[in-house]
This record gives structure tokens, sequence and C-alpha cells, in this order.
């Protein structure tokens, strides 16, 4: 019997919301074997089994735990395992490691699965009392959650596969996630004209507008200089054009650190780009480009991805415009204009992921989610073709380190008007 | 005879400028032998020599070998050596290895600044023709260049020094270059309002505003929220509290990058705090400060210095407080309460070096001055002790990593109001 | 029909040895998981799985494709990823990347090896005509190298187990590989003695002595003096008291390359004894010890097992004696008071690793079986317990780096008499 | 008055030699500045003045202070800052920050080595009573201890001078120490027959037979195989031979280890060889050679020098030969064929660093000078043109790791006969 007070339609809706992100993540892992479910390519990603188990981990700790007297954990020891970087639920297994984990199994994981699910069913089913409405936002906190590692599994396993000589595809090229080439080769070429003036910024918490993670907040006022906006993002033809030009041998096209990237690990092109022709910028007939459906020859209507927040800023300068900031973009999403925005490839802007006006960490666990990495990385706005249907937002901010290369992340020029 | 249109009392203030610039550099190292200014403590760091030397190469580089046709350099291969990070002038020494240059001796890096000048002297006498006010802005670029290296002398040489088991001083106690303490130990108990609105930021190009580094630039407005600014600057006596109160051992104060830090570098409280006291936490009397003028018992009326932008962060966080960005420092920097801002320890901020609105950097050499660092620091406002007299400004943006230590880098806290 | 000349009785003696020997491979394999057999714990260490194909990549590279024309390569990309260090036979895969092989599948690894016994079957029974002896030689030396392989694949697993906090055993306590206790605890303590003059030492190519690898040879002689070797092995309780007794905190026991280990790497005992008592010098009681059979408490009439060199030659030089040599171990084999010589665990050597005199690689690729290693390792003298049956000899010379922990390696005193 | 039972003959002949000795350290640092003395290029080697003050701590520590009641020391500091690896003698100063130490100053140092040197003096002139005799073996001890230094010093700073893209030299090209050219062409081409048979190795303690390391010791009987050992040393134009053949390109040449050096470090020719020709292969032509006389056209028929282990041997496999052991070395000294052998460059030997049978390192802190390096390093015999004349000895083992490329260290070839 629900708990007294509780909306019975929106409980309906939140258990089936988790059942579909749920199965959603057992439907990715699918086409992988247990083999390439377990490792590891670098410190920066995880398992495709670790993922799985994390998530349901969140529930566990965030949830189940705290709020579900009779709910019984599957083995403590995982606790331990599967934290991923939360100081306030203890130690735990050290990152570079999760590849080392051939126990628990992959079907002992899916086992784990069942357990917390059959935990969080029954907790919507007998309801939380008091704590009802937190345990609902913790729960969508959650979804949320899983199906940002939803996206992660996928750039992690494309990276797995990247490291095999044998370049084996995660899934046939016509049913593999991939950015969608743009609609038409020009449409890139447009300048979108933005006008000076206050933009707001950021989810409004006070609305009925839905989910938001806490560092969309609070939504504040920030004034904009007129700008031009590229409608589409740029292309791999385009990208191509930029190496061919000697784009990875000018250093004053590039940020300093980024240079020194270039030269250390001998960069040619984006992350996954391969070329038999081994010149130091190659033409652009000579690319071939690995994706989830293996490797392919480059398709110069499709947007560049794969690339560091270095190469889009040194893309840009090539170009003789910029990265626009997260700001310019947010303002413009609802631009009649602008294309490709939220399905295709993440899309690296000139801000610093610092914290908005006024943006407090929540206390607790919950609150080491997004604060305490506000220092030392980049945004990038929009949504990618591997980012789950409904998870993406005009607020969403995503970051990574300027070097991190393995996402499916390009690049959308601006310009000062 | 000067050339035409050259205006003399100008002429007659940069060549007296330049004089006062060039030596106080030598002032300075006086007090150092040939070794102290030969080695290099880490890599971030460089010999006093080395600053002699790269000062004089960026007028020669810069300033005389484009403008004035009878210079002959001092010895060609010192282009190499002491090109500092300028893609666009030719290779140059790796910076790891700039201590391990016993030759060219420091007497003969005196007599290569004795010839630079003496170019100098005579360009200035005999004037750059068309070029005449370029030349007279570059000079100027070079005499604040050379003020930044008069700062990064003293904090280098500091590093050295603490390197050093026996504790040398630069210089005794009384005459060696401190943050003062503090005017009165209440001062920095008092918050300053400040109100809302549309702040003026940045450097005024237009205006006879006098010089200003190219990332100050454009002016442009910004929006700011009501907040409240610390006084005064956080004191070695309130932060010998928080590192008693366990500040160095509670991972939810801190950055996720920093608490990283933390632990792999065993920080137990500011880069030159000394403790006999192996305690993780210990207490504030258990503590001496190496400084310029060597060991001495803790002052807790002086400012803290020498932390990184992560123990800034953590000790704002622990005191309920957080940094204030850049934008909110400038906008108060003429308010008549605000003591201890231009002449003590340069203030973490929590800003991000990003580019201002509009901001492109220069073509050429020059524009490799600022604007190719602008990712993945940190913008520190104000000035310190070690800054020469006149080289500071309110709109002044000094940056560094937010693992850097070896600064006199201090912190005053903010609130949102 | 078997070739002219062959001599069907030997051969059907290499064909049943071969069988045996390629089953015992995937019985050893068969208690674990397809993720098990898939990751890479160490860049020393390879995956399971990879041992069940570079074992077979060994008689497709050095047999097949030389010498039976019929013979189709299953895959010509596994020549890249099973080739362990033969420069001779082409680039390979990185070492340390071993683990992330999870394509090819175990599946199409175990349709690998099938694929190669089809043809080294077909190559046994149709004979290679001239070609017979050398084709023997090599399926012998294969056979060789295949049991040294399952030696590693069972000290390899070991390792990845043990980096699982869940502590998982290979096999049940009772079924797995262990070093068996000492008959008596008294045995260990008696010195046998040794007399001086020449020992012929090696394996002698000439007779029908069987096979031998080539860093066995030339048998020569040798001056030994005279001296007493231990009749036992040193024990888990001999270690143990000398952990206790501080040894692993005297910096005058040890080499100084030794200590320098200890300290950069926190050793305080064996790399599998686990304690919950953190003291730097744990009693022996504390010690639980991590093998095949997963976590048990120490058994003190166990002779102590992954040790270093390092530690081995502290240990002796605590109890006042010292490690000897290989030539001293060879000359004492046949001593009828020599106990756990050939079942129990490899015994570190005083010897380096150095070309007996006269020895030279031969040419090809076989040359680098293990020629080019003899520089910078210590030799083993034995054999072990993970040691396949009937691969040892008492000429056989093992050899690892003195840093390396992770095989069965021990140690047996020896003095100057 | 000396001690009853002094020898003052003896002591006599200590003294003039301690004074003879003592005067070279400092004849050797005289052409290099301050600035040079100070630094350090690489962990493995030392600053000039460290050299200095070390050599003088070592009477410090080991006579003075145990031996001399009345001797009082320069600085207590200069303990911890100089031992060099001694764990009895208490901590000391990291080895790779040797050369931040500024302070003490060189005029520092030599008041120290001065002070020192009157506390030997005095205790030469008093006696010491009944460790008279001790005194005088630490003493000589110390002065053979200072010879090695005196050696390193060269090599060291040949290192800084190299690290410097000026190029400089230590003294011109005539008065700087250099391997000398080999007396005639054909002089290396002839194969030296040495018979079969036990050879007597080692320094005997026994006779009156001079001072010689723990290392050299106990003399044995060992048993060689007839050899041919080459009359002279590998020379320049020999070795350019083996480059322009291809030798750093071709695996088989070479051992494991060096190989991957080769790789990882770009290695094309020795340390000090330098080539504008940046072809894979250079020709002889191509080469200069760098050396304490600065950089000059490569010599053909000097010796080579400055090559690692790895090298020697790789050349030896080119040649169709080997290294000799240092036991063939040393049976062969008195050769009256041999040339080269102890007045130009160290000549690696295919020997491992093992201790000599019966070998016992002494107790205490003497015990630690040479017993505790016998583990992965490689044996050179013989002497260089930098090693002090009247150091060297038949006995002579020297030993770096196989990587060491910064000595005065070269070849001779060998061959089983």
């Amino acid at each position: 019997m629900p708990a007294a007070g509780k909306d019975c339609a929106q409980d309906a809706g939140l258990q089936r919301r988790y059942e579909q992100v749920r199965a959603r993540s057992l439907e990715l892992a699918a086409p992988l074997s247990a083999e390439d479910q377990c490792v590891q390519s670098m410190a920066d990603a995880s398992p495709t089994k670790w993922h799985l188990a994390h998530t349901s981990w969140f529930f566990e700790a965030m949830v189940l735990c705290p709020h579900s007297p009779s709910y019984r954990s599957f083995d403590e020891r995982y606790f331990y395992l599967f934290n991923s970087y939360y100081e306030a639920l203890g130690p735990r297994h050290p990152r570079p490691q999760r590849g080392l984990l051939t126990r628990p199994s992959l079907e002992e994981i899916h086992a784990y699965r069942r357990h917390v699910d059959a935990g969080v069913r029954r907790l919507l089913r007998e309801g939380a009392g008091p704590a009802q409405a937190q345990v609902e936002r913790l729960l969508v906190l959650g979804l949320h959650h899983e199906q940002q590692h939803q996206e992660l599994l996928l750039t992690d396993i494309l990276h797995v596969l990247w490291c095999n000589p044998l370049r084996p595809a995660y899934l046939p090229p016509g049913r593999a996630p991939a950015p969608p080439r743009a609609a038409g080769p020009a449409q890139s070429q447009r300048w979108l004209s933005r006008p000076e003036g206050l933009a707001s910024i950021g989810h409004d918490d006070r609305a009925a507008a839905g989910f938001a993670f806490d560092n969309e907040s609070p939504r504040h006022d920030t004034l904009l200089r007129p700008y031009l906006l590229g409608s589409g993002l740029v292309s791999c033809g385009e990208y191509a054009q930029f190496i061919a030009d000697g784009g990875y041998r000018d250093p004053s096209l590039w940020l300093s650190d980024g240079w020194a990237r270039v030269q250390a690990e001998g960069w040619r092109g984006p992350l996954y780009w391969v070329s038999e022709n081994d010149a130091a910028a190659p033409r652009p007939a000579d690319w071939e480009v690995f994706g989830l459906g293996g490797l392919q020859a480059m398709d110069p209507d499709a947007p560049v991805s794969q690339i560091s927040f270095y190469e889009a800023a040194a893309y840009a300068q090539w170009a003789g415009a910029r990265l626009p900031t997260e700001f310019e973009w947010e303002a413009a999403v609802d631009d009649p204009g602008l294309a490709q925005a939220m399905d295709s490839v993440w899309q690296w802007t000139r801000s610093s992921y610092d914290p908005y006006p006024g943006f407090r960490a929540q206390p607790g666990a919950v609150g080491e989610y997004n604060g305490k990495f506000m220092v030392g990385q980049l945004v990038l706005r929009g949504a990618s073709c591997a980012t789950p249907p409904g998870h993406g937002r005009h607020t969403y901010r995503n970051f990574f380190p300027a070097q991190a290369r393995w996402q499916f992340s390009g690049l959308r020029l601006a310009k000062d008007d």
C-alpha cells in the first residue's frame, strides 16, 4: 500500500522509467562477450561490467541502504569494489585496477543488478514514509547517473576495441551508434548572428522544469556581446583540410599545453583516425576512421569526433574563428538555424568548468557528484549519438580535461560580431 | 638627434625607467653568489642567472634585432639558450636543463646585459624612424616583462634555498622581502558588502590608462550578484587553525584533484611551513615558516602564503565561505574598506584563466606572451611583497596552475550575500 | 607412410608426448573463466589465454610454416599478436597490452590450438623429409617451451587473483598446487659438507642425455672450494623469525638495490604474505599466506616462496650464511642428503645469469630463446610445485631479475667450509 | 713525538702520499669555475664540489671522529650533506639533490678540506696508539677512495659540459685527459693466443702486495679454456664501421635489454659522438667526438670510449667475437703482447659483478664500500686516461650497470680458441 500522500501516478512513471533505463544498460552490453566486458584499456575508462555494477551500487548506497530498512546488501564487499569516487562512502578499489576484477563474474554482476532491482521495486511499492520525496529524487538522480554511464560504456568499450589490432566492431556499421552526417554539405558554412544582451543561463530549480544536475544551477543572467555561431558542426572533411594544411605541425595554432601534447604523444589527427600514409600531414583521402561500427573510410560530411579541446581550439584558430563560450552556446540553442546541437557529438566550449554564481555543493555524498571536479576541466555542450535518448538538456554541462580524446567530442565555431 | 616626431620628454622618461628597472634586477641578484645564481631547483623555476639573461634576450630578440640595423648580437647562440617559450623565435634550450648552464658564466651574463643596454640606449638616442612608436611599446613591454621576472627571481631563489638543508636566508630577516603583518588582528574578520550590478572589468585600451598586458583586455561589463568580500587576507594564525582542525585530513573540504595531491605528496601545511611535530595535524605553536629571511617562528598575524589554489579553496570551504571570482575582486578593489590588496600576497580567485570576451592574441611572437597559456590555470589578483614597486595594477591577471605553491600566494574570502 | 629413415617408435613417443603436453595446458586453464583467462595484472605477466595462444604460435612459426608446405595459417594476424619477443620473426603486439585482447575470444583460441594440433599431427604423420630431424628437435623444444608457459600460467594467474580484493582461489586448498611441507622440521637445520675440486657443470650435448635448453651448455669444469649446503629449504617459520627480528628494517642486511626496493615499495614480507597487524615487523602468528588455494594461515613448515633475490640474500645475511652459487648447487644435487631440490620452490643462487664458457646462441629465431637475456638477471635452480612433471632437470637454469617476486621462488643456504 | 712502535718512515710516506692525493683533487678542479663545480647533470653523477667535500667527509667520518679524540668537526651538518651511501653512518642528503647545494660555497668547502687536512696531519703526527695500524689502513683506503672520485670528478664534469649546448672544453685539447691513440693501426687486429688451465685471480692479501679493495679478494684459482684475446682496444674507426653497417638498427646483434635502450633512448652511436647527418647509420666521416678537450673530429685510431656494456657486447657480436671474462682479462694482463691495458679506457668484460668465492664484506661502515653493490652490474677491467697515476691495478674490479655510458669505457675483443 502506498504511503499516505504518495502520488501513485508519478510513482508508476518512475517505476516504468526505472525499468527502461536499467534494461537499456543490459541491452548496450549485450553485443559484448564476458571478456569484452571485463577489461580496462586505460585508467580514465572503466570496464563494461564495472559500469553495470557501479550503477547498481549507486542505488544501493544512496537509496536502499539509507532508506530501505528491510534491504540486505548482495555482498558487502561490493561497497569497496564499486564505489567510484565518493569519499563520504568509504574507501574504494583503485581506479586503474578495475580491469583486474575477473571476479565477481559477469553473471554475478547480473545477479547483483537483479537483487538491487528487486530492492528498488520493493521500496517503490512499499514507500519510504517521510523520506519518500527524497527517495524519489535520489532514484531519479540514480537513473540520470546510469544514463551517463551508458554513454561512458560506449566510449570506453570503443577504446578497448581500438586498442585491439584486429579492430573489431561493437556492432555492424549500420547498427552501431555513430554521429549522423550533416543534412547538407553547405550547412556548416553559415553563421548565425546573435545579439548582445543579458542571457538567462542554467536550470531553473523553482519551476517544474524537470531534472537537472546540480552543476546547472543556479539559473543566472550573464551579459553577452554580439557574436556569430556556426550553424553546424565542423565536419571531418573540413578537419582533414586542417591536417593537410599542416595544422598538427604549426605551434602558432596551438595552446602551449596542447602543442606539448602534440609533440609528446605524436598526434597527427583525431584519436581514431588511421592512415597508412606516415607523412606528418596526410591528405584527406588517406584517412580511415575507427568507430563502434569498425574501421570505415573517412566521411567528409560526418562531424569530426574524438578530438581534444586542444585540437578543437587549434582548428578554430586555423579557421580564423574561436570556440563559443558555454553561455553563447546555451543562449543560441533555441535558434531555429542551429543544427546538430543535440544528436551528434558533444561540442567543446571555450569555458572552463567553473561553478555558477551562487553554486553550493549539497551536503553529504551526493554533494560529491559534480562540485569537487570544478577545476582544470572544460565544458562541453549539447549531446552525442551515444547519449541515451531523453538524457540531454539545453542546460547540460558535460566536462572533461583539455586532453581527453576518447569521447564523442567535436566542435562548432564562433566569432565576435 | 631624435627622430622627427619623437617626444623627447617621453623618451627621457622611458630611458630613465629602463635604467631603473634594469638596475633593480642586478640589485636583487647581488646578495647571491655565482653558485646560487646558477642552479635550478625544479622545472617550474629558473636560475637567477637565466632570469638576468632571458630578460636581456627579450630586448634583443623583440626590439634590437628587428628594429636596430646597427645592432650586433652579443653571441648568436644565446638566442637558443635564453628563449623561454616563443615558438615564433626558433628552437630553444629545454626548460628543465636551464640549471646546467654553468657557461656562460655569471660574468659573461653581466657583459651580455651591458651589451644589450648599450644597444637599447643607442636605439633610444638615435630613434627608430617610423617604427618609433612600436619600439617604445615593445620597450615598455620588455620592462614589465623584466619586472615579472624580478618577482620570479625571488620566488625561484627562495625555492633553491628551501631545498638546501642548511636553510640559508637570502637576506637577514629585517631586510628580506616578506608579506607585512596585518594592521590589526580584527581586520580580517570584517565582511565588505558589495552590491549586485554590472561591473566594468579589464583595462581600457582607448584611454591614456598606461600599460597593461594583453590578457587584461578588452574592457567589458560583467554582471555580479551581491556578495561579501573579506576586508583582509587570511592570516597564518587562521590557517594554522584549519590545519589543527584536521583540514589536511578531511577529503570533504577538497576539490578532487587537490585531495589527490594532498595524499600523493603528503601535504600537511603550506609549502614552506616546517614542524618538528610529525603529527598529521600539528598545532599552531608547532610551526616555523621559511622565507627569504630564513626560518622564523610562524607569525599568526602575517598573511598565509605559498599555498596552492587547492589549499585556498579547501580553507574557504572549511571557513564556510568561498573564493571570490576575479571579477568580484576587481570590482571591489577601490572599496575603501579593502586592505592588503596590493602589497602582501597574490590572492587566488575562483576564476579559471579564460580569455576575456573579445580577446585576440596579437600576431607574431608578442602574441605568445599570454594567450597560449589560457587553459588549465587559475587567476590570482592583487600583487605581493615580491612584486616590483609600480608593477601592480588593479586589472592585473596573474595565473598559475592549481597546484603551484612556490609563489607568494594566499587568499581572501568571499560569500554570497 | 613415414619418410624413409624415420624412427616410428620415436615418433610415436613424440606424438604421445605432444598430446600430453598440449592437453595439460588446457587442463590447467580449465578452472578459470573466460574473464580470468583474458586479463593481465602487470607487464611481467601474461593472460592465460595469451599463454594458450603463444605456445601454439611457437609451433606454427617455428615448425609448421617453415617445414609443412601444406599448412595454412589459422589467422595471419596472430603472427603479430602472439609473438613474444622474437625480433627475427617480425613486429609484435606490445607486451603490456596483452590483457586488452578480448578478441580473439577464448573459444577462438581453442579453435586455433586445434588447428595447430591438426597441422602438427599431419606433419608427424607425413614426415618432413630431410628436415625430419630438425623438425623433431623443434617440436621437442616447443613442448618444453609450452611446459615453461604452464608454470608461468600458474604464477601469472596467481598474481591476477592476488590483485583481486576478494582473494579468490584458483582451486580449493587441497587440490591447488602448493610447495609441500618439509618432511620434518629439523631437516632444514643440517649442513651438507661438500668437498673442494673440479665439478662438471652443464648439459652434455654429446651424450644421449635428452633435451636441454641451449643455456645449459656447453658442459664444462669449474673449480669449487669446500662448502656447506643446507639440506633443506628455508621455511616460512624461519623466514617469519627474520621478519620479526626486524629484517625488513635493517639496511645492513640488504644489497643496496634491494634496500631501495624495500623502502620504495614498502616491503614488509614476501609478496603474498598478508597481516592485519600493520607493524613494520609483524610476529609470526600474524601472517596469512595467499596461494593458488586462497588465503591460509602461514604454515611454519612450508618453504618460504614468492620472494625476490634481494630478500633471499638478506635472509642469508641475517642467518650468518650466504646463497650457494649455481655451480655449488648443481655439484651437490645428487648428494643423498639433499632434500626439497626439485619439487618445492625454485632456489635463488648467488650466480648472475652469465653465458657458460663457450656458449654461442644458435643462428636464427631459435637463438633468441635464451641468449639475449644473459645480463642483469640471477639464476634459480631446482624446480617448483608449479613445474610440470618431467620438465625439471639438474642442469636447468631458470632466471629472473633480482626484484622478481611472483614466482615460486625461495632459497637454500650455503656457507664456506 | 711518534707513538711507540710507529714506523716513522712508513708514516712519512703516508703523509707525503696524503698531501699528493689531496692536492691533486684541487688541481683537477682548478680549471672549473664555482658554477661549474656546483651543478649536477644527472642523478648518477655528482658535482665537483660535492666530490671535494665527500672525500674529506670520508676521512672525517671514518678516521678522525672515531680515532682522534681532539678532533672537532668543521660543521656537524656536513655529516648529513656529504655522506654518499653509508647506512651505518646515518641519514644523508638525497643523491639527486646534490646539485642544489649552492651553500656551503666552494670557498667553504675549501676551508673544510683544510680543516680535515689539519686533523689528519695532527693525527699522523701524534699517532693513534693501539689503533695506529687501523688508522693507517683507513687513511690508505681514504686515499684510494679519493682517487676513485678524482676519476669520477672528470667523467662527471664531462657530462655537465656535454649537457651545455655551447660544448665548452674542460681544458684545451692538448692538455685535457683523453685516451691515447693506438701505437699503430694494425695492432688491434692481432689475436693473442692464451692457453687453458688454472689461473690465479684476485689480490693476495697475505703477501706484502700493497693495497687492494675488498672486492678483489680472496685470491683464488679459476679454470680457463683456451681463448684468443685482442692485443689492442677496439678503435673509433672500427666502431664507426659497425655503425655504418647498421649496427644500431639490427636487433639480432643486441642483448634484449640493450635493444630496448637503443629504441627508447634513440641511441645512434657512443654517448658523446655527434653527427650533423641525421641518418640512422651515419658514415665514419660524419662523426665528431666530444671530450674533455671539447668537440673534435673523430680520430679513427683512438679507442672507442663512453659506450655502454650493451654497445660493447653488440659490437663484439657484429665482429664475430665476444667480450672476455674478467678472469680471461686478468690472466692475460702480463702477456707481453697486450697493449692499451691500463692507460686508455676501462674495458667492459662479459662478467657480472659477483662476489669472489669466499668474499665477505667487512663489518661496519667500511663493509658497505663494495659488497652491497654486487648485483646487477658488470665488471670493467684495466684503467683509463682519467684514472689517477698509480691508482690502477691488474686485479682492480671496476663496475657499472650495463647501460652506463658516461665513463671512459670501451672494449677489447675475445674469442674461444
